[in-house]
């Protein structure tokens, strides 16, 4: 399928775009020969001989001759991602808690740091402090340099400026993020929802990595989703990205706090669970995954305390894949918690209620791979795609 | 924002790049100076020269002095697209009627028939037949030569091939309608959803022109919709698009034929519409238009009415809204023929009940302003993409 051309094309950007599309190539899918990186990128071996040298030249890839050689004649070369080469800040706001990681050229964490959230301690500027100081340390400790901060916060952002429009669950309205963070750290920073963080990093580095058509979901308080189609990130208007937690599943269901009622998130979010489970209101995350992780067990039980939260879980997943005809649906956060069983009846519910499942031929549903690393990674990639193209 | 290599570029891509460039713009756009593609594309005047002599001296368009001048100054040459240059075979199947036309570069329609269809001669095969018969008859009387044949069908489509996997309300399952068409008009043959036609020919033709994030609805005897995201189409696994009309929206409401109950198009489609008005079951477009048209003078009796109706068509739209933060909203088909005082309550509910309209400052809903050609022109538009980009 030929794609329609929006943009002119100059010579001075073939090398540039050539470039990137090496370096990313490696960044994703780590140490590759040159013949290897000539065969997937499309290019010749002369061209890819000299992005890779100028590339070895600048530090950002090594060279050295594979240990195991493979046929007869010369070996190629092995090109290996310079971890310490090239390295961003990645942050993962979420309700509770804040955690940081530096992450290099090939997706390895080379220090991280975290700290509880609690209602007081939330407010933005407070938060702000507190991750300028927390980069530095972690800078002094990996004796690196940073060359971007990718953050991700649970609520809608404006991707053009990291606006943090609204996000209910720590009570942020129409905080910059995204300019508070650039100026304090004097460095480019980029700010994204994170269940579209979490798509981006389960795409890339988790449970669907190589498929095209991918629907996240995450559950912590609220739920969000992320989307990859066409193998790229789905965004609305000014780069919004949607929010999958108030599609209303329950027009009679309980009011929520976005003016709705019913939403998706309010039948399936962390209070939802924790009703369905009959625990008290304010069971820790380890007391649920303990119950669920005993349930597991118990399969008449799973389904008599369960069944209806899996109902909703269900009708939910088949509006989304009756919209965006994905190959695999990745559950995350508290989501990764369920039991197989529960999670296997989920898929037999929308294969049952969705002719686009059937269409696709039954989508599959898997549960995060990245667990709790998922949007931290995402973060880490959002800053990647914007120094790898233009470095 | 910059966006991440997937293939690599060569230098005799670009020259067939700009070129598809050019003549999209012309296309799309319709006559413009040298000086205005120039601007519009942002290659230089000399390339662009070439470009348009090549295109010229092949008959694609032709050159002429503008009539009306503007500044002192040697005038710059007005390109035209030349209609017959480039035609396309432009079909609309319906669950009531197919309707056929040729499509000239720059959109104009050049010819056009159209055919009723009854329960019996709905059959695929017997279809076919009378579009390769009316084809034949459209060709000679226009005489052109057709480069392409782009086809709109109701249902879930593969775009890889043309195969229409389900079509409900046609009664039509695995139709390999892009092959068999390929074959009986020996040229290359493209088919799409209807729905997602329409948002096409919206976009590039009708009220969401110049919009880059668009969600199209449409209700005839079903409910679908196509998306338009991030200025591309919005497509899943293999091409597929989704069935917007089977999310569900009633989980207690009537069953659907597709598996599930309380579909959308259960809520909002024709039958409901006509449930909702108090018409016979077998009420013709016609009289349900009629009878919009006179409540549409009567506000009290107009909402006493179709209150609910209205209701159902808001959380749809919301959830739409909040998934894929579009700036328009087009409602067509039936639709189009709904009160203005009507669409203007349910872009106030939708308002009301979705954050993400609230972020972006209230997501527009208008209905669709090319009505009954808006499939057609949506087919011609997909078999354009194709032959322009290679031409």
């Amino acid at each position: 399928m030929t794609t329609t051309p929006t943009s002119a094309a100059r010579p001075d950007d073939l090398r540039r775009h050539n470039r990137a599309l090496v370096l990313r190539r490696l960044h994703v899918s780590g140490p590759s020969t040159r013949a290897a990186l000539a065969a997937e990128t499309g290019l010749n071996r002369s061209t890819i001989k000299a992005l890779v040298d100028d590339l070895a030249e600048n530090g950002v890839v090594a060279e050295r001759v594979p240990t195991r050689r493979t046929g007869a004649g010369r070996p190629s070369l092995l090109v290996l991602p310079q971890p310490n080469a090239v390295v961003v800040l990645a942050v993962d706001i979420r309700v509770d808690q804040v955690a940081m990681a530096l992450v290099g050229l090939g997706g390895q964490i080379l220090g991280r740091c975290s700290w509880g959230l609690r209602a007081e301690t939330r407010v933005p500027r407070e938060t702000l402090t507190k991750i300028v100081d927390n980069c530095e340390l972690l800078i002094e400790e990996a004796g690196v340099e940073v060359a971007a901060v990718g953050a991700s916060a649970p609520g809608v952002v404006r991707r053009a400026d990291g606006l943090v429009h609204e996000a209910p669950n720590l009570q942020w309205t129409n905080v910059p993020l995204g300019a508070w963070l650039g100026k304090a750290l004097d460095l480019p920073a980029y700010v994204a929802n994170d269940a579209e963080l979490g798509a981006l990093a389960e795409h890339l580095r988790g449970a669907a990595r190589g498929i095209d058509d991918v629907v996240y979901i995450g559950a912590d308080v609220g739920v969000g989703g992320g989307v990859i189609s066409s193998n790229a990130p789905l965004r609305g208007t000014d780069g919004y990205v949607g929010e999958i937690g108030h599609m209303v599943v329950r027009p009679d269901g309980l009011p929520c706090y976005c003016g709705s009622q019913g939403c998706w998130e309010t039948e399936v979010g962390e209070a939802a669970l924790i009703r369905a489970l009959g625990l008290p209101d304010d069971a820790p995350r380890g007391v649920i995954a303990a119950e669920l992780h005993q349930l597991a067990t118990q399969p008449a039980e799973l389904m008599q305390r369960l069944g209806e939260f899996a109902q909703w879980l269900a009708i939910g997943l088949c509006n989304l894949v009756n919209l965006l005809c994905p190959r695999l649906v990745v559950l995350g956060d508290l989501f990764t918690e369920l039991p197989p069983k529960l999670i296997e009846h989920v898929t037999d519910l929308v294969r049952k209620r969705s002719m686009v499942s059937r269409a696709l031929g039954g989508v599959r549903i898997v549960t995060s791979s990245l667990r709790n690393d998922v949007k931290l990674l995402g973060a880490a990639e959002l800053a990647f795609e914007q120094v790898l193209a233009t470095r």
